[in-house]
């Protein structure tokens, strides 16, 4: 379902050539209105892609009649020349909806440093045009993957019949401001783009900016939420807001489960935080031990590591205030060793580290992912 | 040579049976004067080691009579108990030496959060008095290893014929403020304690300050300077800060090239910065990339990977003005591609990547390693 789950969408994915092997690399998404109003929130990398200088420009415009995006090059530090890239590309989607370049937003995703190869891509926006269906999300969704094993699709029914869908691609580069990963929500309820965009950047500030597998910040990150309004619902903002944030995050959880060579899904629990903010510094320090993320992949209980990364933030704690428990086992106690570690059970895939600052009532999770040698494998063999 | 090059230094490294399997795990080193005056650096963690906590408050007293390290275990997350091993090994010492604990520093390396064998370490104590030499350099730096695969000592001779000798260990957990790593510096040179204070702050900051081989920082980290006075010798300032520099740029190096599972020693020079904190600031966001240091790892000239972690700073420079170098071959001008990617040769085992914000006239060098699957492996099985 995916992107053309709810009304007024239509979506492609074909295979291009951007990509050598023949797979699918360009997606094309459309709306047909009759509304047009969208929002959207780009990578904190001062390091921008063109496609993301382009699209936050369309994008402050509110309006949004078409998404093209493409695998296989990310369009990134290519100057001025990969800029005119991405505003032919959109220009040759809104020659064919009859429309200004000025809607259509542009993603895209792989190496940096390389221009992309227009003649195939244009040709590609040919064919993604002729493909164009109401049931194009999952070819869509298929088109955007890089070292994605999988297609991350979502949907849900919002109060009165209205639909969120969404897709998204991800797997390395995983980190806030946003993930490494292009993202985008559809929906047929009618809302202005005020209200898609408070809607989005609160969603995306809980679900994807907390999503955090290897500390590397993208140059390409961009989610976008176009609305359609064919349902003809106008939906409540709070009720819309969890709706959105129940899709966002489903395919965070998507990405966090196919990140590159993990074998475990880590969610860091800070709670007993002076402030929200503490609680995800404190997580977000946690997440990025690579010898906290080494001994969790090789099942090693090890919460002096916990430790000493919390020690490195500017948050409200006292040491010997600390508490940890890994997978419900509170190994540490007042900044000691607690309970037995040998009690703690790290065989399943999912592991949850509680860290309880004992310094107010805020709390935060950061999820992340082991560190193993697959990831590095997959990281040194593959230019991404 | 080692800490016993200078005059007026005994030193022992005995077996204590703390590390289980025999090794060398308890090292002793006496300043028999006439000066007792010292200096030490410690963690910026906040999370400290009982003997942090114990040697910073001795060396505020400017004088240390003698200096007590074990690895095996690094009576960091134990409470007031670990605290009072701390306590009671300086006492041990003391009382051997005719002298009050306030003038023993202790230190200690190894795993996080267990108590240390207390009855083993003191008769290990006894047995390094026994054994206390002033060829016992070599053996104190043996005794202080974890998974170093070697021991790490310099020395250097300054004007007038005072020496400068040391002894340090780390390979994992090495990030600034300082590196995970026990080091002690001695010199027979006769300056006050606020002389060596100033001398040693001013090489660490340029030297292991500067070494960040995995962003992860330690509750243990220790440098200690002390000076026995005994060649009578009252170097200028100037030149004994280049002598101790010398030694400890000496160190880091060793450091550098045992660093668990590296596979490349990587300089990430920054040039063109506004100022030296900006070169800084860049230099080790780059050294965290793990993307990046898979990339060479794999001997892959993956300089997205540099703009992509330039981009995460606050430093000054605009990305169209960005220039990357690997290995002398500019491959990036401009913030887009530059020379040919392939000319770039990643065979050896030194790699320079030199980033030039094209901002100022500041530089400065950040030191790390490659991530590799050795790395993992070795973090996952090893509880440090």
């Amino acid at each position: 379902m995916s992107v053309t789950a709810p009304l007024g969408f239509r979506a492609a994915g074909v295979a291009a050539g951007i990509k050598s092997g023949g797979a699918r690399d360009l997606a094309l998404i459309v709306n047909d209105g009759p509304s047009r109003a969208a929002a959207g929130v780009f990578t904190a990398n001062r390091v921008k892609a063109a496609p993301v200088l382009w699209s936050a420009q369309v994008l402050s415009g509110g309006r949004v009649h078409a998404v093209v995006l493409n695998s296989g090059g990310a369009n990134a530090c290519t100057g001025p020349l990969g800029f005119q890239d991405t505003h032919a590309t959109a220009e040759k989607v809104a020659e064919a909806l009859d429309d200004s370049a000025g809607e259509i937003a542009v993603c895209s995703t792989g190496l940096i440093g390389e221009r992309l190869p227009m003649d195939a891509l244009l040709d590609g926006v040919d064919l993604a045009l002729s493909q164009l269906a109401r049931d194009g999300g999952l070819a869509a969704a298929d088109a955007i993957r890089t070292t994605d094993t999988v297609s991350k699709i979502s949907f849900r029914k919002g109060d009165g019949g209205y639909m969120v869908g969404g897709m998204a691609k991800g797997a390395g580069m995983l980190a806030p401001g946003l993930a490494t990963m292009l993202c985008v929500i559809t929906t047929d309820a009618d809302l202005p783009a005020e209200a898609l965009d408070a809607a989005l950047r609160k969603a995306t500030r809980a679900t994807f900016d907390r999503l955090d597998t290897d500390g590397c910040m993208s140059t390409n990150d961009t989610v976008l939420l176009l609305a359609s309004g064919a349902s003809g619902v106008v939906p409540g903002l709070a009720e819309f807001e969890q709706v959105v944030h129940a899709v966002c995050a489903d395919l965070a959880r998507q990405l966090l489960l196919d990140a590159e060579g993990a074998s475990k899904a880590i969610a860091i629990e800070v709670v007993g935080a002076a402030s929200e903010d503490d609680a995800v510094t404190v997580g977000r320090a946690v997440s990025r031990s690579n010898l906290l993320k080494c001994a969790i992949h090789g099942e090693d209980a090890n919460w002096g590591r916990v430790l000493s990364a919390v020690g490195t933030t500017d948050a409200v704690f006292e040491p010997d205030r600390l508490n940890v428990a890994i997978n419900g086992i509170w190994i540490c106690r007042g900044g000691a060793a607690g309970d037995d570690r040998s009690k703690v059970d790290l065989a399943p895939r999912d592991v949850t580290i509680t860290i309880d600052l004992s310094a107010g009532p805020h709390s935060a999770t950061i999820h992340t992912t082991d560190l193993t040698a697959e990831y590095v494998h997959e990281n040194s063999a593959y230019s991404s």
